[in-house]
This record gives C-alpha cells, sequence and structure tokens, in this order.
C-alpha cells in the first residue's frame, strides 16, 4: 500500500466524441469519491467542454498524489505514457475496447475498481521508456520517446531498406528489409509480437530487435540488454524511408541518416487493480490454456 | 591480462580415436612452451595411454592457474563445463568440426593462438549455468546442471505431453508440445534457435523459454530474468517422458514429476582469443552480411 | 444429393469403455431409423459385447450403400480411414472431444444430423492418402497408408538425424533435423501446422514437407505437386529414427534406409452435414474473426 | 529441342547507364552468331542510342522464332514478363547482380550459354501470372498482371489494415495486418519467402496467401488451388492503403474498395540453360547443403 491519490488528471483521446459519456462518468465517480478532478489542458481543447472541469498539462502534476486516468485505446495511453514518463506521474488506463496489457480496466469497472486505487492499494508497475535521437550530418535533428518501440522502416515505398547496427561501438549486421523493430518489454506483446518476436517479461532489463520481412532467411529476433546503446545507419533506401515511435510521429529519414537508441533515463508508471499479474493478461490476450487441462 | 596459466588439463571426446593427433599436437606444443600437460581422468581411461600423461581430475585443477583445454565438438565442450563449472576452472575449446559459439579455435590455429592464452592475455567469457532438479512424490531423484538447455520432451513416444508452468509461484501456462526448451543465453544459439527462438546475447541475466511443435497456434518463446525459479509438471503424457540436459543425461518422467529449473550459484568460464567477439561469430555462422552493403 | 445409406457399421476407440454410451445411443437411433447396424470385427472383441450388435469387418462393407460411423477422437478416425481408404467405403466422424476437421458432429448432434445423410443428403470429402515404403538394402521391408502424415524422426534419441531428400529422381535437399513430415492437405492442419508449416486447402493436389528443428535455419516448408515420387534417405543417425505413419505404428529405421513416399491410388471418403464447409471449421478452431470487423 | 531462334530483342534496366557494356557486349555476340538484334522500343528511349540498334516493340515479336533478352535486375526482368505474358513471347533473363531463379545467367556466361538456346536446346519454363482487378463503387478502376505477387497493404501508413477475404465466394478470414501477399509459386521464393511463406514448386497449380505483420497469432500462410477466384475487401484502413503488383505500379485503396484476383489466362514464357533446375538453384540462393553430408 502506498499513499492516496488526492487529484486525478483526465486524459482522453483527441477529438473523439465517444469519449464522452466515459469522462461524464469518471469525473462524477471520482468527485463522489470526494478527489478533484481536472482534465488535460490539451486534450481539453478537443473535448465537449460541458464537463466543465478545471484544466491541468501534466507539467503541473505532483507525482506524489496526482493521479491520470487515460481514457481510450491503446494510442492515447502510449501518447499519455510518453507525456509523463519524464516527470513520473502514476497511469491508470481505461480501455475503451478491448482489454490491454497497460490498460486492463473498463469504464464498467470503476465503480469497483477505482475506489482502493484512490487509496493507495495498487500494483505499480514501471515500463522502460526508450530515447530514440536522429542524427543527420552530425547534428541532431530530432528526438523522441517510446514506451513500445521505435520503428525504422520503409515508409511507403515498396522496395526494402538497408540498415547497419552497431550495439556499443560493435557491428552487429546489416539487415535488409522492410524495417527493424527495437522494442522494450511492454512493445514484445505489440507490434513485435505481430512480426513474430518473443515475449519479453514486462521487468526484463532487455531491448528485442525484430526485423519485418528481413531479405536474410537467417534473420532472427536479437534480445540485449537495456544498458546497450544502439546506433542504426540508413545504408541504403531508393526512398524516404521513416523513423516511428509507437507507431506514431512517423519522421522522413534519408540514406545516411543514423538512430541512437538507449533506454531513457525515466520510465512508465502504470497503476493496476491489485489481483492483476502479467501471465494472466497474456493467457487471456493470447486464448491460452486457462488451467492445467484444458486449452 | 590476467594471471598466466601454469597447467594444463586436457580433455577429449570418449572413447574416439580421432582426436588423438590433435591430443598429441597439443602435448608437444603446450610443453614446449614451458607449461605442464594433463590428461583428464576420466578421458584417459578411454584414450590411448601412449600419450605418456599424467592424469588429474577436475577436482584437482585450480581455477586461478590451470587452464583445461576441451578437444572435441559441442558434446565434449558442453561436458567439460557441466564438470568445471562448481569450481571455476577456465576452459579453452579447440573444435574438431565447425567452428561454434564457445569452442572457436581450430587445431590448425594453436600455434599462433595458444601463447597469448597462456600468458593470460585472453577474454574471459562467463556463461549462466541452468540447475534442474526433478521431483516425484515430494522428494528430489535426480539433478543435473545444463550449460545450453534444459528440455522436458515426449522421449521415444509419438505423443505430445502437456506441461503446466509456474514462475515464481505464478502459474504462466499449460503447454501442450512435442516439449519445452529452457534455455540460456548461450543456448539460445543452440537448439532453442532451431526450435524458433530469438538470440539472446551472452552476458544477458535472462532465461528463455522454447515450444517445441506447440499445439496451440498462439504459444511464443518467451524470454524471463534468469532470477527466475521455474517450475514445470508433466500434466499429461501418454508414454514416459523425458528430462535432457544439454541433450544428453536423458532421464524418464512420470505424470504428476515436477521439474525446478533456476540459475546455478555457478558459471562456466570459456576462454577465448582477444580478437572475437559475439556478434562476429554470429555473422560467421548464419550466413550474415559481413559489413554493410554486402549480403 | 446421393444414394442413400443401407447399413451402418460401427467403430470406436479399442479398449476404451467410454465410448459405450455413445455406441448404444447411435446403436438405437441408427435402427429407429430403419437400417442395420454392426460393429466393426476387431474393435468388437474389444468392447462390451452387450451392445448385441453383429459383426461386419471393412473388407465386407459395400462401398454404395454402407456408413462407417467412427466415434472417438483422431486416432480412431484416422485409423478408421486407412483402413476403409482402398475400397472407398464412406465414413463420418462422431468426435467425442473437440470438434475436428474431419470429425465435426458430436454425439449430441445425432438426432438432427444423421437423418439426412442417411438418406443421402451429405457433402462428400474425398482426402488424398499417402502410402509409405520402407527398403532396406533392396528389400521392401514395410509400407502403410497415412491420411495425414508420414513422418521421420529422431525417433526416442536426443541427436538430430540427417536425410537426403529426392523427388521424381532429383535431389532436393539434405535436411539435418529432428524430423521431416511429409503432409497431405488433410494433415497441414494437423501435426504439421504445429511445426510451422502452412495450412494447405484440402482438395489442393499438393504435399508438404516441413523439417522440425532443422540445423539450417533456411530450411523452409515446401510444397509439391501431389504427383511427386519422394524418396528420402537417412543419411546419418547416431540412434534408430523412426518412422511413423499418422502418429502412429512407428517402425525403426537404420542407417541407409529409405522411404519411398507417394500418393495412394486411393482415397479416403468422408461425409459431413451439408452445411460446414472448411473455411468455416478454419476460423472456429483458430479463433480467426467470424465475420468482418471482429476479432 | 525446339526451333531455333531466329531474332533477338534486348531489354534492359531504364534509365540505368551500368547495363550499356551487357548491352554492347550482347549485341556484338549475338549478331557474330548469325541473328538480328533489336532493342526494345520504350527502353530504347532510355538508353544511349550508340548501340546502333532497330527497335522493336513487344507486340511486333513473334512467339516462335524470337527471343527476349532482359538484362537487369528483378525489376527488369519482372516487367519484361508481365509485358510479354500475353503473346506468349521467350524470355531468357541475365542477372547483373546476384543469379536469381528466373535469371540464371550472368553476362560472362553468353559465350558458352548463348549459342545452344539460340539453336533451340533449352528448357522452357512456364510461369503462372495473376491478374489483379481492383474495383470500386462497381467500377474497375485499375487492373493488371503480377508475376510474383499481388500486394494489399497499408502503404505510407502505421496503422494495419482489415481485409475481408472470399475465395469462389465463400468467406475465408478477415485479415487485420500491415498488408496480405497473395503471391504465385514464382513469387513464393520473392517476398512472400521473406513474410514467413513456404515455398512452391514452381509448377504447382496453386497460389499462396502471406499475411504481413498478422493481429491474431494464428494467422497462417494458406495454399489454395490456382483456379480460386479470390475477392479481398479493404474493411477498414486508417490512411490510403495501397495495391502493388510485383512491388511496382502502387495504386492508393479506399475503404470498401475490391481487389478481385485470379489466375491470368496467359502465362510467362522462361528460358533456361538445359542444366539446371529448381530446387539447384534453391539449394544454391538458401545456403542448403549441396549434397549428402555436408552442410
Amino acid at each position: 500500500m502506498t499513499k492516496p491519490f488526492q487529484r486525478v488528471l483526465l486524459v482522453s483521446k483527441y477529438r473523439d466524441p465517444s469519449v464522452l459519456p466515459g469522462l461524464r462518468l469518471l469525473r462524477d465517480f471520482i468527485q463522489s469519491q470526494g478527489r478533484e478532478v481536472f482534465i488535460e489542458t490539451q486534450c481539453s481543447g478537443e473535448i465537449d467542454d460541458t464537463l466543465g472541469l478545471k484544466q491541468m498539462a501534466f507539467s503541473e502534476a505532483r507525482a506524489e498524489t496526482d493521479l491520470v486516468i487515460a481514457i481510450g485505446g491503446d494510442g492515447t495511453l502510449l501518447g499519455t505514457a510518453r507525456n509523463t514518463a519524464s516527470n513520473g506521474i502514476a497511469i491508470l488506463g481505461i480501455n475503451q475496447g478491448r482489454l490491454g496489457f497497460l490498460a486492463d480496466l473498463s469504464i464498467d469497472q470503476i465503480e469497483s475498481a477505482l475506489p482502493p486505487i484512490l487509496q493507495g492499494h495498487y500494483q505499480q508497475d514501471q515500463r522502460r521508456v526508450l530515447n530514440a535521437e536522429l542524427w543527420r550530418d552530425n547534428q541532431q535533428i530530432h528526438s523522441g520517446l517510446a514506451i513500445n518501440e521505435v520503428f525504422i522502416h520503409k515508409g511507403g515505398g515498396e522496395s526494402m531498406i538497408e540498415l547497419s547496427v552497431h550495439m556499443d561501438g560493435r557491428f552487429v549486421y546489416t539487415q535488409r528489409a522492410d524495417g527493424v523493430i527495437i522494442a522494450t518489454p511492454t512493445g514484445s506483446t505489440a507490434y513485435a509480437l505481430s512480426a513474430g518476436g518473443p515475449i519479453l517479461s514486462p521487468s526484463l532489463a532487455a531491448l528485442l530487435l525484430v526485423p519485418i520481412c528481413p531479405h536474410t532467411l537467417t534473420a532472427r529476433p536479437l534480445v540485449v540488454a537495456d544498458t546497450v546503446a544502439i546506433r542504426a545507419r540508413l545504408t541504403a533506401s531508393r526512398q524516404p524511408a521513416a523513423l516511428s515511435l509507437d507507431s506514431h510521429c512517423s519522421v522522413p529519414l534519408a540514406v545516411g541518416d543514423e538512430i541512437h537508441i538507449r533506454r531513457a533515463p525515466c520510465s512508465a508508471r502504470f497503476i493496476h487493480p491489485e489481483e492483476k499479474n502479467f501471465f494472466q493478461i497474456l493467457r487471456e490476450k493470447l486464448h491460452w490454456a486457462e488451467s492445467p487441462g484444458e486449452d
């Protein structure tokens, strides 16, 4: 048990009126629990202001006593995590679609699940964050965080790209492929999984590299320590390639560009109801046998 | 640079006369370098005694100043590693067949490669070791070490087996499959790789679980921290199943048996010439592109 | 619509008393439909004779007017199919466990599903059958049929085997692996699928080769015309290898043995209720999305 | 042995001066063999006209006595094949890079390899061709041929697309993925292979469907008869999706678009020196063991 939360900051999918009923429900219920409720500044502009909530920016939140509740899909949750990772604010994800690894509550569970969480009874789940920097001609021209994965890929073109990868200064391989995913353990159950990668336990101090449609049939997913500094250089591409963070914020790449990837000094802090664990969610999502003897 | 080695203990494939020329070459060359040479006691009985070497048991070797040179294939090297892991003796592998990850010298390289090693110029490569215990009716009836992998499988039968796996007391899954490999990073480039597993960096503090021919199509390789205590229970099998360590020492299993697997408190200590690194060997063995631009 | 069936021959899992209630139910219901019911000779000896049914051997059945109903699991159905393929008798499978591709009726569906089938309203599903011959020292020492797959594998040992494969006299590859599956389209959704093979449409005139744990990382499943004559030679094995047909009837193999595999001149004739189709069963069994928009 | 070729039509990579020396060599050598040499009309415009060759359009070539020699990479060869498939002209591929399945001659082999071919001693290799039509609002708005594959994919966006696939009017599945490849046997060793598909024997009367990064982990490659009419409907996509034929001629897709794919009534006719066969090339390209006993 940890400290109770005093204030709640609501975040939702931008420009999506379908989240309004959920936001109202959350507002009313949290206020009924004696907590102050705010709407995140950036998303407030996009949302019908009939909610009547005061605005708060992520930068104003206090890590010790404020809780961010993100309602929406994976995109909303990952964006919120990227925005809060640097100052360690707790995030509770409420998924509007299918439950996920990070957002394991649905809106109709809040009455039973929220009160204990607000009082400090919850599981805390610190997730590694990746930092990616794009360097061109010895200048850093872009940088960003990723909760799931950094993805270097062929963009909108049809030809594979060629990447040369070094780790801690050592040459690893030249990969010709549609792209290479560099994922956190969190990302190992997202895009990297559909590309044939293994599942990494969330707390494992590791990074995962998974090529997409590699030209070389002996290419395999690679799991390395998360202390490694990865340097991927775009050595060939017929079209502008692209760098994406969490399948988002795509940036065009030119031949010769270098992407420097390493674990960020911060982490995303997710909150879960106490009874859940990773393997249980994994079994549910992947239709694995629920108990010995079934399948 | 570390201490020079003073004595060398030779180990070879048992009952294989084809290693004799290599053993003679090693004996003569090492003696010419002013070092004492011994033959390992157990393998000496199997080898033509015309070598004229004194015997030494692994238990008599001194970790600080003695070097074990194992000549043969992967089986010889893994056996030597299991036998020396508990007292930390250095192993240099000389491969008679194709070079491997652990044995990266061939017999014709010894004149150039051995002198610096004997003088203490080498890379040291500590590899994790797994300990597996077989429990039946609350009694431990077998235990052993594995450098590459613990493998629980259907043995000689034709029906899949069913295993229920827990980690640190938490239920992970029930796997119906031909078998499940629990591998170290070292083992990730051995049998687990041919079963579709990812490659783990040798120094990664992780274990890898890979099912063989899983019944559930959503089964995926799983990478977890190497501090985890794994408990696998054989919940169904039409025939005697089997437990193997490094594809060796197969032990029959009955339904209800539990295998407890965890990292052993010791590690295998391999010696390599200074210039080699893991990714270089990986590229060579998997025919990956040797440099940017080729394939 | 085809001819009505006049006589029904029941086949069940040998030595399994749990099928008795199902057999009684079938006997009574089919007799109530005015059809004569028999028990297959070989399985009758294993079954409680309280059923009071006359015996009939597969060889006595008439392809035009007799229906074999096999009740049990996949093993019973595949065995029945191997035994009836040569004389073209229709088989209806009733699965006691989970529904399968070949047995898509459960015992509680018979009252609604059987009457139309007995009257000749059904889908007929001719499945390719493989013939495997084992040759040693230029003598054929074994032969048999397979509905799903011919499997050449390492048997109870721990070392991979080496197979040299020719098709129509042309060298294809030398495969070092735990085994190689040669499957029919029917078998493509069975063992070959768990080994990573593709799904073949049941009517496709093709065979499928899938290696298990191949040593060479570039090994891939291979799909060839079903007119091909395959010759697999065991070129290396440290232990007796094995040949299995439909995960059954394992025969030991010695180095130098040749297995000749080709499509048998007969086929297994399965009966299905009219409304079912292959893709529907595939979606159900693999948890694929049932309709556009879900998952 | 078939009829000798009388005229040769040269085709090369457009806009690539690096093929000029090869074209000159071919021109001189073929003229020295007493054959007339032409340059293909469309590519002539892009090439330095110092070659001094008369132009000929594909439509002017005669299937019985004219040979097209395509020099360049896979793109040149596939384009030539799409352009000649409808009138059955023979193509000989000369690969400037690595040898391929379709172009198995290099420029320095022409002196020994061309004369027998020109005299009619060669292997003929008819390859299936796919026809793809794009339908929008019940109107066909695009169509084209593919030698390797039809590829429906997410285009330049970052979100997966959703496709609903029917075959011969039967619903197969709804696939959420980065894309789906529908390949010929020829294409099974191209892009589909890097996406995890099986290898299809070139003469197999089959098509192959391979998803790229499928959301559902139970998705598997699917092999169906080449008589099947495939209808893929784009049921969801956040961005314009895309249709590509042989990684070429990308066309944007909107939600609701239907792509109709079926075997074209023509085929591409490749010429090979007599001694080559498919499995030999496969072994060379995939580094498979060349003979029993090696690897």
